[in-house]
């Protein structure tokens, strides 16, 4: 279901929609953009592949629409509306709340299959991959970005380059384990122990570089 | 050529197995793993087919082959003799030295496509992908954390965590190039004047965390 429309879909032909979306993301991850059918996905979604066919006009066109779908979904659950800030305490917490959340959303075994499925299709559809770039780092980055400008103004953070500075907030946090992820599998997602104690670490490396010197 | 013996291979035997490493090297990366053939890594060695396999039992084994040479390649271009370092200057100079080289060497358009190859075959070879782990990041993180280990006695860093403190490092300089190319393509590989103002972003965040209180 589309992050701007989270309640259920209305009309029989949006609930269609979904169901295909949903059943082709399965088989996607499953088996490969190659190995894929449309006859597949079809059953899985129990609708024609006429009906399939109606609703996207190519497996390409659906392999696109399975993409932004999964990605919009984490990162509406990930960002939410800036923050009102007052204070080193409240900067602190509200780090650790973004840490742990944006790992708890980014780090499963759905989202890191399609990574390794886009990674490996990024010569065949660089678009997609550029479309998984912005909607994933891209935009946590650029989010938080913003967010440390305003930051900046009332005297919590202090630095030169806004978007430096949220990138490395970003792999501080990510770097890690999205890489162990995709290269020990998905055995290798951390625990929520193992995210709070990561990520204690890494806001505790970001403030120490980046708290404003009137809150230390 | 293996990183061990950099002179030139001795005898006829070992310059035939380079030479074929080196040709199944460029047939991999160009064609992935389903479609590269014996026949052609032979053709592009000009050595017979009975050859490469008297040298590889397998296309597997071979593909095991250009994975390990290739990452033992970049690591020793990496990875030095541990630095004696004696103060604040110096520390800093070998950071950015170090910052500068790690994404000199592995942000090249060979081992970024063999990250993108070993992603995308993670579930058929995984033995190939934890290889790659632990001769890429696993070894910078290894090293670098031992290296910390002798600073912190030195009194130059201070940390609780040396293997931590070397995956934030390591993700400060790589997190978001190494994403950026994965996703946005080759293309992406940031220049020279790119690398050195990356690093020292990176290093100055990664001083303002850890550098030992004596040295302020």
């Amino acid at each position: 279901m589309p992050a701007s429309a989270p309640s259920a879909p209305a009309t029989r032909s949006e609930r269609k929609h979904a169901a295909i979306i949903a059943a082709a993301a399965e088989v996607f991850l499953d088996m490969g953009y190659d190995r894929a059918s449309m006859d597949e996905i079809a059953a899985r979604s129990s609708v024609s592949k006429q009906t399939v066919y109606k609703h996207f006009s190519s497996k390409d066109l659906l392999f696109v629409a399975v993409v932004t779908e999964m990605m919009d979904e984490a990162g509406a659950a990930v960002h939410r509306a800036p923050p009102n800030l007052r204070d080193r305490a409240e900067l602190e917490a509200f780090l650790l709340d973004y840490g742990i959340r944006i790992q708890t959303v980014a780090l499963t075994p759905g989202l890191m299959q399609l990574r390794r499925l886009v990674i490996s299709e990024v010569q065949r559809f660089p678009e997609l991959a550029r479309e998984l770039y912005a909607r994933g780092a891209g935009r946590a980055i650029g989010t938080m970005g913003a967010l440390f400008e305003t930051l900046r103004e009332d005297k919590l953070l202090a630095f030169d380059d806004a978007a430096e500075t949220a990138a490395q907030l970003n792999w501080l946090l990510m770097g890690e384990p999205v890489n162990r992820v995709m290269m020990l599998g998905n055995d290798a997602i951390p625990t929520t122990a193992e995210i709070r104690r990561h990520t204690k670490a890494a806001i505790a490396t970001f403030l120490a570089a980046f708290l404003h010197p009137e809150q230390c």
